[in-house]
């Protein structure tokens, strides 16, 4: 298998932690994302999308969307679970997951703040897009775990939730957003964190980091 | 069980469809988008995210995140499956659905549209916005398809892509999409609006349409 990433895409990092705690290794390539490596042809014939992360599998399939390819992973290497406890519990974790995925990382992501100069909005308001974004998103996030031991998102291990978490919460600070009303988040970031997992899955620890 | 949505959220919609797939009757809550209904202190308790759709459990837990909510139908009514196959294909079927659930509808979507406005975009370029993002994301879910048997996206039956796909192609007619060249696209609604549990799911078979 060959996961197909850039360093500091949120995205590809959710995946590669995912890897990381299922135990299953990869093969990487990696794409840089400020200077087109995503549109490059061969690229797009893997991912239509043009988007990493994507996930080419030996016989030459290809999975797309960093939490499909999560899913694929719980589904075919179930232990440790990513999605663990009943159908009510795994909605929750879920839909934590899914408040990131979907309502704060591609609203603040490369190719809106491309869209918002090509309109010439102004770098300080692209700059308070992202914040705007990543800030009510997060304030969100952290009343969806209300109820929910810690110290991880959901409890005593980390799940999917967390996998979107730290890497969101990097993007955040990228954006200055103030983050120290958000202490149960803070708390389940510093436990991943000192999980051998997430550390080797962060930004900096890539071959392709800048 | 009450689902809380707008008749013409697309996110509400697709659950709306899965809920009449597998059977399961629910009651309705409405809130009015652009009454910013959902931003209510009484909504805002139930789903701190303040979007439509959250799914109130009868014990008083809620679901939220339609995705999310359409998993733990998947999981607790699992005939018909929104997810059939195997794990590939499960990973496909999900991939389609994150492109459109993640990738096209927040980054179109009325919030982003607002904020758009507030920065002094023009309403041409704000409708040029949502038909770009739209645009090029169904392109994507075209070619997603590649290979997949018809007439619904991925085969015999309609999955979690499909109940993306219908309320999202209604988006992009309001946009002002070019769709003619998205004919496997087209075809798979074609097939689904002709089951009246698409059918009955419509913005404007809903009670509170305009």
């Amino acid at each position: 298998m060959i996961l197909h990433g850039y360093y500091r895409s949120t995205a590809a990092w959710r995946v590669r932690i995912a890897l990381n705690l299922k135990g299953v290794a990869t093969g990487h390539a990696f794409h840089h994302l400020r200077h087109g490596g995503q549109r490059a042809p061969a690229y797009a014939r893997l991912n239509p999308q043009c988007l990493v992360p994507a996930l080419e599998l030996g016989d030459g399939a290809v999975l797309t969307q960093s939490l499909a390819i999560c899913e694929w992973l719980e589904e075919t290497h179930p232990d440790p679970p990513l999605l663990p406890g009943d159908a009510w519990q795994r909605a929750r974790i879920r839909a934590f997951a899914h408040a990131i995925a979907c309502d704060i990382h591609p609203v603040q992501n490369l190719k809106v703040q491309e869209r918002l100069r090509a309109l010439d909005v102004a770098d300080a308001e692209v700059t308070g897009w992202a914040s705007w974004v990543i800030g009510e998103g997060l304030d969100a996030c952290q009343a969806l775990l209300a109820g929910a031991p810690g110290p991880f998102c959901f409890g005593a291990a980390p799940t999917l939730a967390d996998l979107c978490l730290v890497p969101q919460l990097y993007n955040a600070r990228r954006f200055g957003c103030e983050l120290s009303h958000l202490a149960r988040l803070l708390a389940a970031e510093t436990a991943c964190n000192a999980l051998a997992p997430f550390a080797a899955a962060a930004p900096d620890r890539q071959p392709d980091a800048e």
